[in-house]
């Protein structure tokens, strides 16, 4: 049986995203679709709108065969960390290739911008560093730096967000000598960040949740034509049974109270704070009143929004640099679910896998996925009582099997 | 002038403590009366009804003349940890005397049971040892200790809770050869946990309490005739300005968080958290609904239900044991109020006074006071996000001033 491997996070399952597995299965010929999904923290550093096993069963039912959760240590990451996470785990779980949409369209830009790239590794990073120092994001700076590298027509535009996570992907494959195959195809459409609903039936996700949280998280008609059936029904079946949709606004008090109870010190301690910016952060925690306020004083040219906001994700889930020294690679494959051909796959490869699979959290493998729980359990916070202990009853149960 | 101190709490200040002052203020033929008053929690592990400006000001007008806190190294402690710090306050402030009300009423058999258990240490400490080790709280076990040795009639009943607080200021001031002398008062009618509302005028803060809570905090009526007008005044503008009175369960989601987001050693390194309780604690956060419900799953005979919330309270505020290592005495006097007489007073003693005197928070005594600050800040973030920010203008504003 040949896999196909996609990097998603499914926040949530959309048209765009049953039209990507459809055109890589068709792609890549695959027999099966895997997908590695982040887990209750996503990349742009934001809790997802709904649980990773909701977003799990809506894939099933989009037709997915197969979804693994990325752990914490990769989810909530930049796209360097992201993508190795993300690839490594694909590989492991011995798929011949992956495929990601991207806006260029085309896999060979993508081989190029990698090459070019390690092989001037250190023409590049002094371009980075100098359009850092003018006082420039990494994302912009890295664009401008393979700008002058590379003049050539034709070449990898790295201003857009999925050409920049596609040339990540490609590198993770190429620089760690995997034997999976990286394919892209154009995305339709809707770019990334897109946030108006124009396209018949596809939008971004974004697009999507923004005009949910317009909504209040109340009513899925605005979005009903760019969503998939079973993901409306998952979105109201969540709302039903856990009230609302998450947010940060929903984490705000626990966000201001970790920040205002902490010394500098221990803020220095958490992954991705640096250069004294825990100062700013506690500085403005003290008068902020929304999570949106909060973000809007501490903005700064030098970092992003995305980069502000995973430093938030990791002061909250209270993730030390300590703590992910220690995660160069995956340790472990977590099951979230999956249907029969999916099932049938997993029984094939098991007894090659690398690393251990993980359907069902015990008190022995509590310890190596410490982090991911800690996440799971900081992310049912945001809900009534009530609600966090069934969700984290869900934690602890079988990974979801369909037909 | 003369000044006779008071060890109080204020948690409110009713028609009790009224008497307490002006009997104590007869008694030793002071000029001034002198409040060393806890902060934000109290020593029973629990959040104080309302903000330590509001219980300053509501002293000042029920005859207290000087309000200063006790910090909370020293507020939220065992008896004889509290007793250390608001006695050397007292003493440090120049008082002439201290006057506390107790069960027993007479001075003498607090001055022997102080230098019985300091003559007979160690057969003191191990009664309690062998007590405790039968099981029983250290309380009880020193009640039971002290019996055993003193046989005598009209020894001081130590298993009276104004009994052993008493024991222990009287021990504060004679075993450190302070010159502050004591007083004792019999207590009126009320015991200090009587809960209920029986005697015409005077009430426990407890009765109160409950009282209070029992009308959801909405109502005064039902202790309207337990508490000076100004007190209810005060309660009432706490109301009005912040719409709601403290209590444990509106910082249960933040308890929560930080007990669950916290690792094992980490909440093993919290001050008063040992011999292993800490699985105890996270074991129990998991499925409590309420702090109510967490803490009677939690209690056990080993513990004093107070023990328990204190060490709530430090988990809470995020204290360390090796903070509080560093905190045997007090290092400075922070001033909450005055009348015209306590400010003469603090004229008259202000040259002598062995440590800082801290009337308005400013940033170089930040650090000196930083638990005390926290405290606050914790303590703030139990209201709403606006109530927040003007409780925190409050504690860097000037003390309270009256005529």
């Amino acid at each position: 049986m040949k896999a196909c491997g996609l990097v998603v996070e499914y926040n949530p399952f959309h048209n765009g995203h049953v039209l990507h597995a459809r055109k890589s299965r068709e792609k890549t010929g695959a027999d099966i679709v895997v997908a590695v999904m982040s887990g209750p923290f996503l990349q742009r550093g934001e809790p997802a709108l709904v649980s990773k096993w909701t977003r799990a069963a809506m894939a099933l039912q989009g037709g997915i065969d197969l979804v693994i959760e990325l752990p914490y240590a990769f989810a909530t990451q930049k796209a360097e960390i992201f993508a190795k996470g993300s690839i490594s785990l694909l590989e492991y779980l011995g798929c011949d290739s992956f495929c990601f949409g991207s806006e260029d369209g085309r896999i060979e830009p993508f081989i190029t911008a990698n090459n070019v790239i390690s092989d001037q590794s250190a023409a590049f990073d002094a371009a980075v560093k100098s359009a850092m120092d003018a006082g420039n994001s990494y994302p912009a700076s890295a664009a401008q730096a393979y700008q002058a590298i590379i003049k050539n027509e034709g070449a990898l535009d790295l201003t857009k967000p999925n050409n920049i996570l596609g040339k990540e992907y490609v590198s993770a494959a190429l620089t760690n000598g995997f034997s999976i195959r990286p394919y892209t195809i154009k995305r339709v459409a809707a770019g990334y960040h897109d946030t108006d609903l124009s396209n018949d039936s596809i939008a971004s996700a974004t697009g999507i949740r923004k005009a949910i949280h317009e909504e209040q998280g109340k009513s899925l008609d605005s979005v009903s034509s760019y969503i998939p059936k079973p993901t409306r029904i998952g979105l109201e079946q969540y709302l039903s049974s856990y009230r609302s949709l998450h947010d940060w606004e929903m984490y705000w008090p626990l966000l201001k109270y970790r920040i205002l109870s902490s010394s500098l010190s221990e803020l220095a301690a958490v992954y991705e704070i640096e250069e004294g910016i825990e100062h700013r952060i506690q500085q403005m925690a003290k008068t902020a009143a929304t999570f949106s306020q909060f973000m809007t004083a501490l903005k700064t040219k030098r970092y992003t929004w995305t980069r502000l906001q995973r430093m938030c994700v990791h002061i909250l889930t209270h993730t030390s640099k300590e703590q992910m020294a220690n995660t160069h690679l995956p340790a472990y494959i977590r099951l979230l679910g999956m249907n029969n051909k999916g099932r049938e796959y997993l029984h094939t490869v098991k007894k090659d896998l690398p690393l251990p699979l993980i359907s069902k959290l015990s008190a022995f493998q509590k310890q190596d996925i410490e982090m991911d729980i800690r996440a799971a359990q900081v992310y049912a916070l945001g809900l009534s009582e009530s609600d966090q202990a069934s969700l984290m009853k869900r934690e602890y149960a079988a990974p979801i099997i369909t037909k």
